[in-house]
């Protein structure tokens, strides 16, 4: 907490303190610009300079997504800044320690961009992919930068998460009657299985992990693309459709490049 | 199984075998209609006629919602058609068998009205009040329809969930980096804390159940009336605001004589 405390004060006066930014955290939805809210439509409406990041292989897709949405929504005379983005170290083994490194290197780059880019009478803005509150970095970055001595007033639109989309798609409820629902990365997935979850969501599989679950007692909802054109949907048993969606996932990875997708996992016969 | 297929068939007559009606299921955000999707808005305008239930004590503050919003998105010439609700027995101990009655006796109603309100050219709908894949019983209400033998061609539009409310509101993430969320209910709080999660989402929880959470070893991040003008937060160390939140909620419930509220509980100082 301490280096925390004294980067704050040198920073401070590099930023000119007292001075305060406006800045937008808009979740935008997950592929469908009619996932956009009323309120995420507004606020595009005010930005003035709207910060990205490179988003990988994922990034031409995105790219095309975030303009179709700035020249429908945002105000004539916007500025798209593009802040390069590090790749995640993979000689650094712990997880956490990685992307505390890269999440790191992010701040610094935006410190020195929202010092240049941004006037303190404009709106500065971010585009989240589905949810600020799932699975996304920027409102880390921006505590970060608040508790560095930026002095930013942001606020937060929330926008449709891929777990909304999957279960929109596939038309069902996430919970059962009165149960609970564990929300979970590929990574941590086996564990939450050895925990006994019957209904497990999982985002940020890169690697089929759904494997780890039993075929026989479970079924799944899953969905690559979701709100895309392209959006594909796999359901059914796990014992019956494993091997079709890992066919589809790796044929799909193939032709576009990239793959996102989520997926619901639902223990079968269980009294809710 | 059997006993659904016979109701199937006995239905099937009574209602006009092969006539496909449109339903829409659209979720409309918790309280604010600038969380309504366009997608919602453009939904909201093919609607011929909209079936809303009875919603107990919040009914008034929900009518009042819909009604703004119907005004303002629904075409000309929609019509309204009110459900009434029966309130669950609380002579039925148990929870699910409870809700299972409850939802047989809405069941009923709706394959009246239907029949009776929606013609086949026409295009019913339902308002979920949040969104209709956590915690709303709309989609098992639509898919037991459905299993009776009503041919009804549904699509469900996602909305902005209370638990992405409150996440916006407080300007929080919900998980830590790689780290999991446990979504339940007051009711199964106790259990959720005995399972050991570090970030625990909170919905439908009457009797103030965070209570069940040693206080030294959380914090909490409560809102009520998401989205609404009277929105209420309070955030901090559980054995800090524990009493203020049961004192506001007191407070809130009597003035508006009902209230709905949500937290995240956070596990202090552990490892993600």
């Amino acid at each position: 907490m301490s280096a925390v405390r004294v980067e704050r004060s040198s920073k401070k006066s590099l930023l000119s303190a007292g001075r305060v930014k406006r800045f937008l955290v808009i979740g935008i939805g997950v592929g469908n610009p009619a996932q956009l809210t009323l309120e995420a439509v507004d606020a595009l409406g005010r930005v003035d300079v709207f910060f990205v990041m490179d988003k990988g292989p994922a990034k031409e897709d995105l790219n095309t997504l975030r303009k179709r949405i700035c020249e429908r929504y945002a105000k004539v005379g916007h500025r798209v800044v593009e802040l390069p983005d590090s790749p995640r170290d993979p000689a650094i083994e712990s997880y956490p320690d990685r992307v505390a490194l890269w999440h790191e290197q992010r701040v610094q780059r935006y410190v020195e961009f929202l010092a240049r880019e941004l006037g303190n009478d404009q709106c500065g803005g971010a585009l989240v992919w589905g949810d600020p509150s799932l699975y996304d970095s920027t409102l880390r970055l921006v505590e970060e930068l608040v508790r560095r001595g930026i002095d930013l007033d942001y606020r937060v639109i929330p926008g449709i998460n891929s777990v909304q989309a999957l279960a929109a798609s596939h038309r069902i409820v996430l919970n059962r009657v009165g149960g609970s629902i564990h929300v979970t990365t590929g990574r941590r997935l086996a564990a939450a299985l050895a925990e006994g979850h019957d209904d497990i969501v999982v985002m940020l599989d890169g690697e089929n992990s759904w494997k780890a679950a039993p075929p026989q007692a479970f079924e799944i909802y899953w969905g690559a693309y979701l709100g895309m054109p392209h959006e594909r949907l796999v359901r059914g048993l796990l014992a019956e459709v494993g091997a079709e969606i890992e066919r589809v996932r790796a044929a799909l990875r193939a032709e576009h490049g990239w793959i996102m997708d989520t997926y619901l996992l639902r223990r079968i016969d269980r009294a809710p």
